[in-house]
């Protein structure tokens, strides 16, 4: 399996999913006040930007990743399935998520459905940054020594973050939804792939 | 992230948004009178053939203007997600659109939520002209700095024309759509994506 | 736009439209005796297999007719984009026949409707080839000359079979099926891509 | 048709197939016991699971398997095609599973026509091989001839496997599940494919 290739499958799964999010959005059901039918629907909307953005920025991550990679082995191809699994799956929760919202019912289940979604995401980013990174197995040379222990602490507060996202979906839906997104903006601006762009330019 | 990477993520987008589109035809109800049900389907019909062209032409002329771009950056990379934002959402609409048109019902409501999504996307698109030309940040040797004004004109028209699509929404639903029928036929011809096919050719 | 950009593109909206025929099967509506709900699919099936046939077989014979094209123009693109149109619609009435053989209502309807898609499709197949082949507008040196004439008879023997196939639609639904069965059977078997094949290998 | 073109495609198949999956899980129907409805759909979760797992793992022995291959036929795109269709057809019987296992009701029939889906694929598969392999027609010249009668082994042992789980889906569904999850880590444990990594690693 060439490195070139599992990048290729998993921008194709990246790229559908982030595509099929928009069928999480449920049809209007009453077009004879349209309007307020579309209106009521924006807990779907903003459930569907974050998860968009989300989806959007773990593909650039990626990237910025495996730009550190010299090649790729058996363990990697399963924990990257592993982190497909987990990203293919997001529309399912935020579907329900805006739902939960639109509805005014439940949103506190599945915030935490949507949060727990992002909290295992989150475990298995970090487990396939530290199976890759351990010993420098797959990283390649051009890769600093020094930054190896950052990255690996920089996967291990996002765990946290996404852990205490499951905290706060206990205590309010739309807290939690604004939390994910802030989540996100941290993820554009991540130490590791700013710092794989900066090499890579 | 090479610009290459970037191309194929946005035409995966393209092609998965563009071939979803399907999806926003619903089934016929009535299959004791197909025809009937078949034919009140039409501007259904309309309205997928109207954003299949309307995506169609977007991805050659995103090829077009990023032909011109000889690097890509971080900044770019944002503004493209939140391009393949407003293209993956166009399904949405459309669905909304056509049904309304069905129903006769709420016609106009969808017309300006349709005519807004492609306001939006036609505000990123000059956002992300702008923000790749000024300055010549991301144009490659071979753009011609004469025309570097003409084509942030030409975005420009873009969004006139677009946020006048709106306002074509207020008057009436099938003139907005024949409108934005038209609209894909003035990109169709688009000065800049031409030069570039001459350029490339 | 490069030959091979549209390819990728193309080979895209293939992929996505023969993988997304699975959802034009219902599910069952009666767990309670499944089995019979299933068997009574079987019209479903039919036309899932005849469509994924349809599409794959295209996908094969448009890389085979690409392979004789030296470059592409924007005349192409335009004509690949109404192609696709026409392939990533074949979904649609894909649902609608096989639904209305379940049902025993309206089939005949939806046979026209089905053979009519395939028929547009077929003229635009054959414009897509007069097109690119006129005056060896876009063919390569190795295409010879004395097969031009031939290829343009397959493809309007296409074109006259197809709309054959509309007039079949209004005797009977499953002949109607089966002839598309058999129409894909002869374009598995198409004289232009066996040359491909022959030329490439 | 060039290996690469056939593997792109084929991918494209494999990314959409495993990502549409999640379509398979139908919403939740009651917002007011969110929780209750979640953990009701455990099964269509597990269905999910198992048929992501056996998508992933197919991907990877399909890149595996052509690896092997010094070059593609036009008999070889036809068994591929074949195939995929096998494959862009579980996430029907995967919906109809989970629903079976959720409603209980019908399950012994939802496991018989999963186990069925997953034998007929198995049957392609060797089919596939047989075809590639005999008169090591397809085969490059990398192959050792001792593992061409091993890996053909494999592949029959695969049939027999499938052709199993369609008895053990008679005797009970959730065991029925459980085997092809099992067969899934078999397969993840492939020697053919293990081979293949270390031959090209």
């Amino acid at each position: 399996m060439s490195k070139q290739r599992l990048e290729a499958f998993s921008d194709g799964v990246f790229a559908i999913a982030i595509t099929l999010l928009i069928l999480t959005i449920a049809q209007p059901t009453n077009y004879h006040d349209l309007q307020h039918d579309i209106v009521a629907r924006l807990p779907d909307f903003a459930a569907y930007v974050v998860s968009f953005s989300v989806i959007g920025i773990m593909w650039f991550n990626h990237h910025s990743i495996f730009a550190h990679f010299g090649r790729v082995d058996r363990g990697l191809v399963y924990l990257n399935l592993l982190l497909l699994l987990t990203i293919a799956f997001i529309p399912y929760p935020t579907q329900v998520f805006g739902e939960a919202l639109r509805q005014g019912s439940g949103a506190e289940v599945a915030a935490v459905m949507y949060s727990a979604t992002m909290a295992v995401n989150a475990y298995v980013w970090s487990a396939l940054w530290l199976y890759a990174s351990r010993g420098r197995r797959l990283l390649n040379a051009a890769f600093p020594e020094s930054e190896r222990r950052p990255a690996s602490l920089a996967f291990s507060i996002g765990v946290v973050f996404y852990t205490a996202s499951v905290g706060v979906a206990f205590i309010n839906a739309y807290a939690c939804l604004a939390f994910h997104a802030l989540l996100a903006v941290y993820y554009a601006l991540d130490p590791l792939s700013r710092r794989a762009a900066r090499t890579s330019s």
